[in-house]
């Protein structure tokens, strides 16, 4: 779903698709943007990869509801979030957060909260794809 | 100056052009990025943008300065750092911050680490254009 100020999304694209989109905005002089990046090891051993699934529905609902919540906490903010689902391999980013606010205190302490929430709520699990040896 | 640990620049190119070469790191599960955008108004009246001016060469030893301070007092990261000088418009952004890290914590309180000491001692001015009434 998505409205003026956010725009949620959990599906197998990348997220530079689902960033495409996004404008700086002239009433926000700070424009944050984590990436969660799949790394190379898991357990000290070598990946090829995730896999992360999702009942999708369910968790663009809880995603939804953590937007609406930081915005009845928070000052006026804009957040784009993606959480890509399928095999994301190694390098390769699978969750982004972008948040743009007027200052930049506020954008350091939203992401980070939205990055939490998101970690703590959404219904997103992930199988390890080891490399062969 | 550019390592593979760190990179610096302060020119009139734009952020996107100084952020083109970067890369996602596979050690790297968190990817950064701040970007400080010139905002509409300044002191309650609207504005056409900011001219930004630097004694460049001091202003790039500072901010190599501050990349190799940060990387003694805290774990491995790669950081990018660019600020746009000349006149950058309302809704633009002047000024880039990209951290990886492995873990995510890292990577907030480093890219609000180097923008606090950026703010505090890079020789960088800014002339604020406002709009013809």
């Amino acid at each position: 779903m998505a409205t003026e100020e956010f725009s949620v999304s959990i599906s197998e694209a990348p997220v530079e698709e689902a960033e495409a989109g996004w404008k700086l905005h002239p009433a926000n002089g700070a424009d944050l943007r984590f990436l969660g990046v799949v790394r190379e090891t898991e357990n000290g051993r070598r990946i090829a990869g995730i896999d992360y699934s999702s009942y999708g529905p369910m968790a663009e609902r809880e995603l939804t509801a953590i937007c609406r919540a930081l915005r009845e906490e928070r000052p006026a903010h804009r957040v784009l979030i993606h959480h890509r689902t399928g095999f994301v391999p190694v390098g390769v980013a699978s969750l982004l957060i972008r948040v743009g606010t007027p200052h930049s205190a506020e954008a350091f302490d939203l992401a980070r909260e939205y990055l939490k929430r998101i970690k703590a709520t959404v219904p997103v699990w992930k199988t390890i794809r080891y490399e062969i040896p």
